[in-house]
């Protein structure tokens, strides 16, 4: 196989060229910045020598499918999303939709434009639900669990309604449940992305195994004390609400620390009547929690919730809870982990390879949530950063990352057709 | 003397009815209501049967003056503030006038308008600073501890200055200083109020000596840490600045619980950039602690500031603490705290008699803050509300208080010839 890692660097600084500006990617799905990412990207299919015999086409959800039929119709997908958050990173979602071109490029000439199984490159659309607040929008209506009517009601900041929205770019928004379709054949989903977290860096490696995305918990709490005159009320009659929300935003750290990968986060809390004069009646805070294992995240969230009523009880406070959001762990496959592991092994010359489970959501836990075998590669972020035109990674390690995948996908190959 | 507290009762219902609507009374100082309830109250000394004896005249800060001259020139000054916050309650600053002036005339009669010594009443102008953020306008002008260019740049909602609002009611802003002269003679302050806080309807007690009012050191307090994703960001890396704002907020409790009458409150906490899925990169929150004693408020201040470096350093942040206003604690005069003592006692029949800090300020801080022997009594509030239209207190604690404040009076006078 003749790789070059340098051409995807050359690509992804093209595209960063084209749809950024001084604030950093605008990519941001169902805008004409985002289709003209899009239409960039089929341009470079146009060059691929072996072009005529892609097939490509748009799925209901907005997916775009460029498909290389092979041997077999057992279908290995290659994948991410080109799309961004508004003034984004250059790397975020790119780097994996642009380095699935190069593996492409490089298996199909290895196999003169025939290869063993069936190759797929997906480009998921709206991943990051930056203008209606629905992540994952492509990839859960491959995977069968978005929600037509919820999605129907979403407007963006403007009051346009997704349906409107979407309607430009070919999507229908009561079809888009056709887009399982893509389903057919599907024996394996790889996906590189950039960390978008610390621990790479902090270990000095470039590349990780993606265990699987954590579960996560997500719910308003609310503390109800006495609002009273900071003056005139003695300390021993207070029922302070701050107090009780003070200790719960202590007391999750060692609930998250008692498991190796656990986390927990206190992201908002806020006080009222909220004035330097006055004892907080009512306290108000979110609380996110994640971890990969199902058991572990149910009793940090059982743990939280106890915690919570004994913090109460002590201060002279009532609580709340409320849940926001919520979704089960997705482990990936174990056969796929191994082979990922391997292939940064082989790439890295490491003799440990560093496997961690992910915070943020992706859109291989939707594909891995409808049972099809997945794993993703992690390449480190530097300063953990994302999100923002500060998110970078190394240019070398870029490379060491596109040759990792193309390893990954050429063992993946080998076990679809071994199975 | 023939004191008939069911007057000061009766007069009390007249001066709500004049100046209440359905949220409260609206006696806010520099409004046409508040100079209705002062004319109410003229109309009142007119009636009184040695009224051609009163001297009565506004300073050049606003406060009324009713002088009653006795043998000795020598002053009992009764007092306390007709003006109300917005929607606020019957009682707060109202009791203290209309008992002053129900005591004036019980001692006047008895003394056949003559008394051994000069009795004066005040009502001070603006001791609420409803409308421009600056309580205890007229006492403080009294005092000498106002500053002209302060006052001058204030402005209402609307952006009326305070100049321009005080002016038609006779005042020239940069006049007020003149008000000093009202302290020639003026040998004890006596203020009835209500207390605004808990403590007596806890002890089943009407009323209370006050023993000064606590110093106040009010500080904004921000901790700097590092923003970062909920989900990518193991717990080991985080620097939390809600976790070190949390410890703070709880460490307070202890520093203040130290000391008997202290109180630290923190009322403001707020999480930048406050979404559930970001670690709290700054927090932000207020701290008022307060006590009668000096060296335990600085103190006090000295452990918070200490905590707050080391709960910074603990979470990898750093903080920064801003003065937000500060004052010295204003300890009443022993002799007085004595009589009141006496007085209470003798009313209520109690061998033990209540003796609290006052943790509001009052116009008396400033009448003892420039030296003169001052003493206030507090007369139990129900569920310790105030400034709203819940706040009141029972009929026969009014009753007694008028009873209990008149037996002050008459042992103060008492004071003052003997001395």
């Amino acid at each position: 196989m003749n790789l070059s890692p340098k051409t995807v660097l050359t690509h992804l600084d093209e595209l960063r060229a084209l749809t950024s500006d001084v604030y950093g990617a605008q990519r941001i799905a169902w805008t004409p910045t985002w289709a003209a990412a899009r239409a960039w990207f089929d341009r470079k299919l146009d060059e691929l020598p072996f072009a005529a015999l892609l097939e490509r086409h748009q799925d209901a959800a907005g997916n775009r499918w460029i498909t290389l039929p092979g041997t077999s119709p057992r279908a290995l997908i290659l994948g991410s999303h080109l799309d961004s958050v508004p003034n984004g990173g250059w790397l975020d979602g790119a780097i994996g939709v642009v380095t699935a071109l190069e593996v492409l490029r490089a298996l199909g000439e290895a196999h003169s434009g025939h290869p063993p199984c069936t190759i797929r490159l997906v480009d998921w659309a709206d991943e990051e639900g930056a203008r209606f607040g629905r992540s994952l929008f492509g990839s859960s209506a491959f995977a069968g669990t978005h929600s037509i009517d919820a999605d129907r009601a979403r407007t963006d900041r403007n009051g346009i309604t997704m349906e409107d929205a979407v309607a430009p770019y070919g999507v229908a928004i009561e079809r888009i449940g056709d887009a399982a379709i893509e389903r057919q054949n599907a024996a394996a989903y790889l996906e590189l992305h950039i960390e978008q977290g610390p621990v790479l860096e902090a270990r000095n490696e470039p590349l990780a195994v993606v265990l699987g995305t954590k579960g996560v918990e997500r719910h308003a709490i609310t503390f109800h004390g006495q609002e009273a005159h900071s003056g005139s009320t003695p300390m021993s009659v207070r029922r302070d609400a701050l107090a009780a929300a003070a200790q719960l935003a202590l007391e999750i750290r060692p609930i998250a620390r008692r498991h190796p990968d656990a986390v927990a986060t206190v992201g908002l809390l806020k006080t009222f009547p909220g004035i330097v004069t006055a004892v907080v009646g009512r306290a108000e805070m979110t609380l996110d929690m994640r971890d990969l294992d199902a058991a572990v995240l149910a009793g940090m969230y059982a743990d939280a919730q106890s915690a919570s009523r004994r913090f109460a009880e002590q201060e002279g406070c009532t609580v709340e809870w409320a849940r926001i959001w919520s979704i089960e762990p997705v482990p990936f496959h174990p056969k796929l982990i191994e082979l990922c592991t391997a292939a940064i092994a082989d790439v890295t010359g490491q003799t440990e390879v560093t496997q961690l489970p992910s915070g943020p959501l992706h859109d291989a836990a939707e594909v891995a949530h409808c049972g099809i075998p997945t794993v993703m590669m992690f390449v480190q972020s530097l300063r953990g950063l994302s999100h923002n035109a500060a998110e970078d990674t190394r240019r070398e390690h870029i490379e060491q990352a596109v040759e990792a995948f193309a390893q990954l996908a050429e063992r993946t190959i080998d076990w679809i057709i071994a199975e």
